[in-house]
């Protein structure tokens, strides 16, 4: 060890979006914190990082131990640093954010450890910075959706347009132009149309997609950028 | 001090880009690192953040030991964290980045700490992460640039428009559209005109802009965005 100065904690939080299709919901995995101070209050899943470990690693160690999931969506947000952010000791966080499906969800591990999810409309009071963490969160998810096809982490496998459209209008907040958006994600060329139709809500029914991540990866390493900037 | 948990060193690492209008290159301020290990080798500007000390004011405090500068665009860009990233001990580092215009750095000071402007693709090498992180602030430049006015931290107050083409250019890495470009900019209507001509490049001279900053900081509050994807 060459260096000589004070040493700090560094904390990991996870901030998990999963999307209800059917009651057409943005979520956040929330828990009852552990420890003291404000241990029972509602916070972002995380935890401390290890000496030995890689932030990255810490991360995905976080994600497993509260929601059972690995390889998922998970990637570094921003870091928050006031020295006196924490009233149990100085602490730097380094916010990830993972987006799934709810329905991978490990619902045993997940109660666990007391992990609930709660609409982005209806959180409880969170410690510290942590509804900081999640208003960033959400305008990384808008700002992200117009250029990323991040909103396909968070639909299941099979989807139709109605229900891809309506993850939209659940992340930008407001209800988008149909045709236009209709127009903009074939256009994309990203889109498996099976011959499923989905007639849950419709009696003729709606035909099923897929999200072409294979095709997209090719695209990406060309350089290509998506435009869903409805 | 509640927490039980072995600490971590915590480190700021600052990427400052300058432009040289005159020589139309995107340039990089490095410095020859004073400690051990690697002393001598080129660097990043930087410095461990102290235990009372806010992220965002230790990124300020190495900011200004090595320019001189205050009050200029800063802003965290991503953190650094593996564990074996730094030999000499276990690092975490924030890295920031901060746009200044060439002329406005304090040679004085900068050279006092044997920190220089390096082109971008004469770049000498950069000890443990440090070329890492430049190439993420390459890309984040490409990106901001198209969706913020950041060039703008970049030029000098008084400006031209073939100028202008030019920084857009050599943060693109490539030759954009000159038409294109002018009607893309002009409509943003967050230019300037001037009445002063610089005559220094044609006869018949190109008239000066200015950057309005107030009305760009008026129109981001009712959610502008800015769009120059040329």
């Amino acid at each position: 060890m060459t260096y000589n100065h004070p040493k700090i904690l560094v904390a990991i939080d996870c901030l998990v979006f999963g999307y209800d299709t059917a009651e057409n919901d943005l979520k956040v995995l929330l828990f009852q914190r552990e420890v003291e101070p404000f241990a029972g209050e509602w916070s972002l899943i995380g935890g401390f990082v290890n000496e030995d470990e890689n932030l990255s690693d810490g991360a995905e160690r976080v994600l497993e131990k509260f929601t059972g999931l690995k390889d998922v969506f998970l990637e570094q947000l921003s870091t928050y640093g006031k020295a006196n952010r924490d009233p149990g000791g100085r602490v730097v966080s380094i916010l990830y954010w993972s987006l799934i499906k709810l329905d991978e969800l490990h619902r045993d591990i997940a109660n666990e450890h007391g992990a609930r999810w709660f609409d982005l409309d209806e959180l409880p009071k969170l410690v510290l910075d942590h509804e900081d963490m999640v208003r960033l969160g959400e305008e990384k998810l808008v700002q992200n959706a117009k250029s990323r096809p991040i909103g396909f982490e968070l639909l299941p496998e099979d989807f139709t347009l109605p229900q891809l459209k309506q993850l939209y209008d659940a992340i930008y907040g407001k209800s988008i132009d149909d045709r236009n958006f209709r127009k903009k994600i074939l256009s994309t060329d990203l889109l498996i149309k099976t011959d499923k139709k989905d007639k849950s809500t419709s009696k003729k029914g709606a035909f099923v997609y897929q999200f072409d991540a294979e095709k997209y990866n090719d695209l990406r390493k060309q350089g290509y950028h998506l435009d869903l900037n409805v």
